[in-house]
């Protein structure tokens, strides 16, 4: 008898056995088999994304597998770990069609060639519901190496990479709430640039990626640390579009999410080595004994804020 | 500023704080971070679960959360591996409530301990759809002692561990369509044995697990070890469940799936080691040079089946 498969084995034949790496057996086998990097210690993280929560309806397949595999491997840049790759769950209405697979599976072997890492295994089903993807990410670091975020100590500087506020920014003007001319806040929502590979082991005494908002973000390193933090508002670095949004949008920018940018708390006196970090970083603060952030402005009174942080726009 | 958190964050401290173990950095970090086990390869595997195509609405939280980690662990047993720890990512609609994940981590708590297991990190979100569940699963084995489905050799026996065919009646049970007097299809349906620990290194030559029904399985082992099967229809085991569902329900026993158990390809000679393998374990035919999957009755004739497996009940 010959033996005609389900749609879901022609699928992961045809869109993810072309994206399956070393371990992975092809994709062929029960589960991947991998020997771990010799004398690292592994680094893992798992985030889910749900069409209507995490991404809006309608948003380009590609552009949705670049974001998941992103925000996941911002949680390895906020440990200063390296990714190896990475495993995957779809579920996917039947109504998204072959279209979807493909355009989905190219977007995941754009960003596998910009970032050097492969599949190693998953599943593919069905949902009578939202698309809902959920990915492992699996990297390494050499042992003792991994930055926390329970690192912080009175004294330490806060620093943040790029520019806050885009993602937030994006999602609106995505949405038609705010204009974005050239599209580079869309852009950022869309497709955050995790800050991988930065030299932070020995700078940064505490790290963690900003996915829920600047100021809720700060108050987890805080909190894990026990520590303060002071954030001096006219230091916190926006971009030229998110300036030209006005100041109408600074609360939003500066407690929104999906900025996938790290938050640093450096001892003070490092900053030539801040400068030659291999990306943009600003100081916008520091940490001090205590509890809770506080936002200041140039004369160091305390600003208030209507809200922390955000939860996607669920 | 006192900051109030959003409840994901309450509910990760309440219902799976609890779960994590070694590694997990009691989930407060962006990763977890471990050391894996020295001299052993690593061995990864993900499924995902949706409510309404993989587990019946309505169905006890805590069984879904077992179903989840067993299918995962099933991966492992069937990889001849054994089992480290898990990610989780949960996608919940907001009626589910405080309850729900009560139940659910109760689930997972009982099965880690069952199965020596704990949480290393994962992620919580809301979802308008259906519930939808996703897990990896890390293990581990001795390098180069992964049981392939590609090893199977024509002359080699085909074996089965525990009976077949309860899971989908199982389901057709939950679903009104079949009597169990008993519930113990119910019962293997919903909570399924995963066949760890079995010493099938050196013993079996290819290993894969049951889960989209015995025929379609077999066929997977075939295909991959360029090899043909030819099963004897009287010596599939059923449970005396299965057995009482009577024959019109024997197609669906060894085409449905969710029974969990393990397809084993053993070199002949084998028997008395096969007895002592801790578990029941049934031969059940041969593999053949050729392709495809034969079912045969006592005389050795061909019984054409009208479906060769399932995908679930979607």
């Amino acid at each position: 008898m010959s033996e005609a498969l389900p749609p879901e084995f022609a699928r992961i034949g045809r869109y993810f056995r072309p994206l399956a790496g070393p371990g992975s057996l092809d994709l062929t086998d029960d589960a991947a088999v991998f020997v771990p990097p010799p004398g690292r210690e592994l680094v893992v993280a798992a985030d889910a994304m749900v069409e209507g929560v995490h991404f809006l309806p309608g948003t380009a397949p590609d552009l949705v597998a670049r974001k998941l595999l992103r925000v996941n491997l911002s949680d390895l840049a906020a440990m200063g770990a390296a990714p190896l790759g990475y495993l995957l769950t779809v579920s996917v209405p039947r109504s998204a069609g072959e279209a979807w697979f493909e355009r989905f599976s190219a977007g995941l072997a754009a960003d596998q060639a910009e970032f050097g890492i492969t599949l190693l295994g998953g599943d593919t089903t069905e949902t009578p519901g939202p698309i809902t993807l959920s990915l492992t990410i699996i990297g390494h670091v050499t042992p003792g190496q991994a930055l926390r975020r329970s690192g912080a100590r009175a004294g330490d500087e806060l620093w943040v990479t790029g520019t806050i506020g885009d993602g937030v920014l994006g999602l609106e003007a995505a949405r038609g709430k705010l204009p974005d001319p050239d599209g580079s806040l869309v852009g950022r929502y869309n497709l955050p640039s995790p800050r991988l590979g930065l030299p932070l082991w020995g700078l940064a005494t505490a790290a963690m990626d900003v996915s829920d908002g600047l100021v809720q973000d700060v108050g987890h390193v805080c909190r894990e640390s026990g520590v303060a933090a002071v954030i001096e508002a006219e230091r916190v670095p926006l971009s030229a579009a998110a300036q030209a949004a006005g100041p109408a949008w600074w609360e939003a920018a500066i407690t929104g999410g999906d900025d996938y940018e790290l938050v640093l708390a450096v001892p003070p006196g490092r900053d030539t080595a801040m400068r030659d970090i291999g990306t943009r970083v600003t100081r916008i603060g520091r940490f001090t004994s205590g509890n809770g952030v506080q936002m200041v402005d140039a004369r160091g009174d305390s600003i208030a804020l209507s809200r922390r942080g955000w939860s996607h726009f669920a």
